[in-house]
């Protein structure tokens, strides 16, 4: 019943990113036209009309609906059942006051969470805790992923979480577990649910990370094998994303850590064991992605090495064949003269000879022979040959 | 009618700098000649003389105009609503020392706010706090950026803010906002208004660091089609350009950092949250200015691997019809030899044979037909177009 | 007697590692399926089933024998003496689960033990103390390391630990040490016997790492003397194990820090004593580890230093050659020129002189041995034999 | 009549350096020989003999003189006005043994004064304050710097300050402010001489600094158009020279930070006040030096990019020369050859045509013009031509 | 007479080290086989039998002699004399052993003394102070250097050293300081005969790097006039010798560090300020050590790109010859072609010309010397002249 209340969003969204127009766009924080109001929200005029789910919950009993308006939360919030109230799409400006009108949020914190992208961070104010973090999905084609915003707003009996747009949601198996009971999920506080959807905004990170060892693996063979144009540009796409990967989750382990360390009254202590198990999670996330980072960033100098041999190799085989042919030519040329025979004994004498011509050919063998050997035993004839067995 | 009080500048003001000549000045800060007297003021004599701007305030009403004398302040200051003095320009040592000499300003500080460029900081001194920031705005020409010094004196009912110049002034709108009573900054204190301030110099970062992610992308572009002497130029600048940004920003976060954990009784605990808003801001331009630089200082890399990338193709071509060319030739030439095949049936019979020149061309023609298969197969000739296809 | 109570596990082993196939997977952590129940155990259908062996010990005897369930430990758990339980294989959820009940383990900590492999760490909870660490042991074939998780959960009167499979057991030593109560392990407590695993398992990495003090200087021998696709390839080999070794190590050092400044009363301060010199010993194989890794990184410049002398001496001969033989060619090209010496005496009269042709044949020895003498004094005929000469 | 009594020193001094021989030995410290006594003077014979000026003064009065014996001071350390002793050169042991007693210095600072070079430091001893500074100051070919160490022992009424030799002394315009009273110089006690004096040194790094902006420009430049043997060594003079600057002013930055947080007596508050502003002015000079570093070290980058560009410049040229050469050499080659038409029709008919020469021609252009519109194609010739614009 | 009890060794010693075979050994750590029993001493076969050396001081009187057991020294500990013991040599267990059972050595110390090579350290056990330091040595050839492992045990009236071998000893020179009663040394405790002895040990590194200065600067010289296989064996010897030095170095700075903080009885505070100049003596190391290792990597830069312009001179060379030589060798292929000139007066009319010859060779003159124009201009011809000149 209530998988039917989160219907998918009417209004069909854009294709997120076109790759060639806009990927250096992907690094730039939100901020405001300078000058502006402190708490100014900016509404991008192509962003999905917020939509308002309603969880709430006790040990006995669980209630899922989609709400209208935000002023319908009030009651739950009041109550001791946990709410989660959950704030899809940023498309209306009225909306959005009226959800921070609702929660009693401070117009500085609700600019943090309508004007994305921010940097993760957390911070108390007035008895309420804001956690920004970063959630990375992978993309369809499976080639990169997608970063959106997802703010958590906590409250002594209730959480708010507001996303970006409907889609690429990884909350739906914490909605699972609350509605078939699963675990201890029903019998903990809104900070126990805060840490189940942080930690899987976290472990989010593992498989699109694992991704980037195998893309580097290929590329690295491609890379040896051989060196072209594309290489590089997937080289530097793989560092441009590892470094978005960065930016996103360095400051989520900094939030994290103050979460711990903090002594907030809305974190209860044995949730904080939890979220200290979610801190080894970030750790080991930023342990793969730095090692990521050393390996892709290790691949530049591979290319240009890579196509220093080759160069190299192009340039045996061009001067192998000219010190082969060089001599041969100058030969033939020596015996195309028209020097006179008949004038004297000296000019030419080879051309009348009855073996001349046979001589001659047995001169340029002999020649082109000596610099065979002589490459063979330089090692260049035989090495041109075990490089390209090594690379098929 | 207070915007009639801001004339524009009379004198013409010259071109800030010109980039052939000046672009490395730019790294240097100013500096008295060693052994001057503590205090000494430098004067440039092609800066703007100062133009002096009072706003005076509190909810009810306020008062905007332009003073002829520093004295005139004195009144204002005193009064308890709340004063801005704009001063505008850094062209007259006289008004300047009488302007220290209205806020009590110590000699040292004066120093730091006449000598242009200094480091940005914050410094507290008889219940004068000091802040010294760097503001950027957008050259006209959307290339680069102007940087220009602004220090603000914060007193208890009053704020001097001083400019290198009256141009690239990001202030207007807070003047609005105080003339047309938008948001709260009537009813607030000096220390609000220099929060203001100081936030819009902070989001003018922005819109300038914006603009090199797409400077970037399309110098990456343009080194990987074509990479020529221009595009190193344009590295270098870029290069040069965002240390230049470094410089101003990193210090200006070890000073709002200080601004917050400061204890000074100018500063209300209200206004701390909003410095805290703004340092969040510093950091995320920290975010996106490293971001950038990485970038850029990949570009040189690979720039060199596109260099090698094509001297490597225009290695294979040239290897490529050496290699076909150099056999044939050889073969012309030996039959353009003089053995005289009247002398034995050794000498050249071929030049005799009724098919020599048809079979001569046979051999040429397998022969250059065997080193083409072979390029084909090693890839050189496929790839050539490959890379050209890529490219194109 | 206790020899025979440790069988080779029936299962055959594959093969740890496909090269080819999942070397970047060396560097993933596990994790769990994003938004699963806090505490699922991962099983690797692969995994060997656990077997439990059991050294039961105090000053005056020992026991030792392989357990069927894991609640035959608890009665040994109870006593005084020090028990040492020893998980070998991590094949099966229901054992596992029964071990976490037996030691009364929280399931975030089983979670840890089990889902290989986690970073290593230190942690305390409910007087039992987790210590996470990764073993290495040199593979069959000489050529890098396997890798091993092991778990220490160390209690009052007893130790468990937990090792990913029964092979590459370092730990018969010790067996040995208690068995035949050599030092004074047997009279010391289950603290005294993780110094003495974890000691072994730090020690275990100065072997391997000296391993690659060998190897490195293989490896430059060989770029040096003939830089070949090859050389990268062992040079990113090499460089990839380091980092995987300094990935297992650092956390260690941390890790031991903990222990030595941790007020654990598990730990007693004779023991904390023993670890101290062990903290020295990490140290110590952190040192030879980033001296390693600093020689490595720099044979990728070797390597293209290398490439580049190469194509030097390539484009030397290239050029001797062609200089010397272009010359000549075209001479021999002049006297093959048909005009008609008849026709005047200024055409070609050389053709008809009676020393003509030897006259050519000096002019050229003149030419070339200009040619060679002035590459002689260049140095480039003579740099060529001394760098063939260098090599070999 | 004080100016006289600074004479020039009679001895001839030696050129500071012989660039090619003693570049690298500026960067080493001084020692004593292993195992010699603490506090051995080394005494270099070339050194200046020491010259001892004392300047002493309060408010209304100034007494400056040379003196002939150190002990000549004592009675102006114990009287109530500023003493300032001024020595300069350090050619003496008996000398600077003698002055030792005199202001009863440790034998260990002792020699810290005297073995120079030493690394800057700041100490405390016994109720006085030792403080080891560099001084640099332009070299008079306006290429590179003179690097020199001033000490300061710094006492209740006086400051003794040693410098290595009489030339290259920027405290001349301090002994102007004493001498004509000018600032505040004559009311204040050793201790604000001490800051002047320091001031003085560090306001010396910025003209230093700004030079090496310009010969950085100078250089881009002339890598950019002309890389040559002569830029390479540039650019590693420029970085050592960094280098050395480095070395000089990152510890001072240390001392003069330890002077303002010290509790020493030594120092007034109202003194750290202008340590504070030198401290900011030390701040400045690191800021512009890893600037200057920054940029040099990309110069190495550039340089070899230039070079390589150039590289692929020259191969072009030979590329297009032998892709047009070589066909046409071939197509003479072949009607070059001696088949015989008379035997058959088949043998080289062309030669016998009455346009057969005609045609060979046209074939020859033909191929040739067909290479030139391929290389225009392919940017080859009119890059060059680019290229080469864009340089000059 | 003392001088005698100090036999040179009668084993002659093996050369330290074979270049070619054990180079990366250096970097390795001594380590016991994992799982062996804490305190195991390692004794290398080929070590020297320990000689036992003591010195008994107070300030009236001075003893020395060499013993033949450890347990001779101990009357000499028990008295209130100061008693240095010197160790050379560690070859016998047994010696060993009794020497920890006379001092009273923990084992883990023993340990530490004996297995050589560990890394420099202070600890402190038992009222003793254990301080493990590495000396360095010139090589005889003058090439490099040799490390030693010195250890220190200091107790309240004595000093144990232990030194690897009884040459390349620097402590000589203090020998001399007690007998002849130079110094203070008599007068003082055990504690300033350590700092004497350390003192010696860290000031013997100057000499050592001072030499590197010079072997850079040559490297550098040779490196830029001739880049060869040479130069880079060169670079890699010197960049891994500066490595052993920098972890010798840096381990002993924070030792020096920690024994000038350390609240030890052992020291007092007199000899604290002398250690405190000691690690002034450190960080001037250090620093020396940095800047040349700096330096030392900047070659690799400069190797590379001195081959590159080198390949770039040799490409010029070759460019110009063949551009030259082609169309001359062309034009003469053409008057080599056999069109008949009888057939047709189209048919190469130039051959019957009375000055067709002439003609010809006026061409190519004027061919060649347009060629030669263009590069003149083009400043290849100049340069490669310039920068020959450069060099030599």
């Amino acid at each position: 019943m209530l998988q039917e209340s989160y219907p998918k969003s009417a209004k069909p969204i854009d294709p997120i990113q076109d790759d060639e127009e806009e990927e250096y766009d992907e690094f730039d924080y939100a901020y405001n036209e300078p000058g502006s109001l402190p708490g100014t929200l900016i509404i991008d005029e192509d962003a999905t009309v917020p939509n308002i789910f309603l969880i709430d919950y006790h040990a006995d009993n669980v209630t899922g609906m989609q709400l209208l308006h935000p002023e319908d939360c009030t009651p739950y919030l009041e109550s001791e059942s946990v709410s989660w109230v959950d704030v899809q799409g940023l498309g209306s400006e009225d909306v959005l006051q009226r959800i921070g009108q609702v929660f009693k949020i401070h117009p500085l914190i609700l600019e943090d969470v309508v004007n994305i992208p921010q940097r993760p961070k957390v911070e108390e104010y007035d008895d309420r805790l804001l956690i920004i973090t970063h959630m990375v999905t992978p993309k369809n084609d499976g080639i990169g992923f997608i970063s959106e915003q997802v703010s958590f707003v906590l409250g002594k009996n209730y959480l708010l979480t507001v996303q970006e747009e409907p889609e690429h949601d990884t909350f739906e198996v914490v909605r699972e577990r609350i509605h078939r009971n699963k675990g201890s999920i029903r019998n903990q506080r809104a900070d126990y649910l805060s840490y189940c959807l942080i930690d899987t905004i976290i472990d989010g990170f593992f498989p699109v990370l694992e991704d980037y060892g195998e893309r580097l693996e290929d590329l690295q063979d491609a890379v040896l094998a051989n060196p072209s144009s594309q290489s590089i540009d997937a080289i530097l796409r793989i560092r441009r994303e590892l470094l978005l990967l960065r930016r996103a989750i360095w400051p989520q382990r900094e939030a994290i850590k103050l979460l711990i360390r903090d002594d907030s009254t809305l974190l209860s202590d044995s949730v904080r064991v939890y979220f200290s198990d979610c801190y080894d999670h970030v750790v080991q996330v930023i342990d793969m992605l730095e090692t990521y980072r050393e390996l892709a960033s290790s691949l530049m100098d591979v290319y240009l090495s890579s196509i220093s041999m080759r160069t190299n190799e192009v340039m045996q085989v061009l001067t192998v064949i000219s010190v082969i042919f060089m001599p041969l030519t100058f030969i033939a040329g020596v015996y195309g003269m028209n020097f006179n025979p008949q004038v004297s004994p000296w000019n030419m004498p080879e051309l009348e000879w009855s073996y001349g011509y046979v001589t001659c050919w047995a001169l340029m063998i002999v020649t082109a022979g000596t610099m065979i050997i002589y490459f063979w035993r330089k090692g260049w004839l035989g090495k041109t040959r075990i490089a390209k067995t090594g690379r098929s």
